[in-house]
């Protein structure tokens, strides 16, 4: 399983944070669309990492950070993902909710690791 | 199903993104301490809505709104509060991240209800 946390630098940065619920049984396409949406964000200037969560109602949430408001508004300009948007409002999504919100605090805790190496 | 959405007033107002990873099978007595969190923070001054989401791997991503850093802080201090967090460590979690966020702008966006009333 790869590690889902964000590795973001010190604040400020910026927080995009797009809560959603799924249709029932409208899966086509959805996954490929949003592993292919991963992939262009990653290499879009300006983004630092994303956590994301889904139940089994279909209710999800992602946060995606960014440096600043003018990386998202590039993001959000950028074609496929602009296309994408537009399918999921047709096809995908029942309901959703999108705050842009500048981060001033963070903190990461982690529990210690077990000590395996000892006897 | 309640309603998975929160209903938050213009921004500006507060996040606070808390992204966290379960450990394997520690449930005893995550779920009722949840539930307890949930019912103080509603009464709690400046609580403005949640939403959360955790995922089959016991990922899971809660994001509460605030009207002011002041409405946090006071949650933060108050006191069953700050135990429960400590369990948290102690039992339930094994890495989480905490952002604070001041939200600039919110979308809100719902597909048209079918016209269920038509022939």
């Amino acid at each position: 399983m790869p590690c889902p946390f964000a590795s973001t630098p010190a604040p400020p940065y910026y927080a995009v944070i797009f809560a959603a619920q799924r249709r029932a049984g409208a899966d086509a396409g959805y996954a490929q669309t949003a592993a292919r949406m991963a992939q262009l964000a990653t290499a879009q200037p300006g983004y630092l990492g994303v956590v994301s969560s889904r139940d089994a109602d279909g209710f999800g949430i992602t946060v995606s950070y960014w440096r600043d408001a003018e990386s998202i508004r590039a993001w959000r300009e950028q074609i496929e993902h602009a296309r994408a948007r537009a399918r999921g409002r047709e096809c995908w999504y029942t309901h959703y909710q999108l705050r842009v919100a500048r981060v001033e605090r963070a903190y990461d805790w982690a529990a210690a690791a077990p000590p395996e190496d000892l006897p």
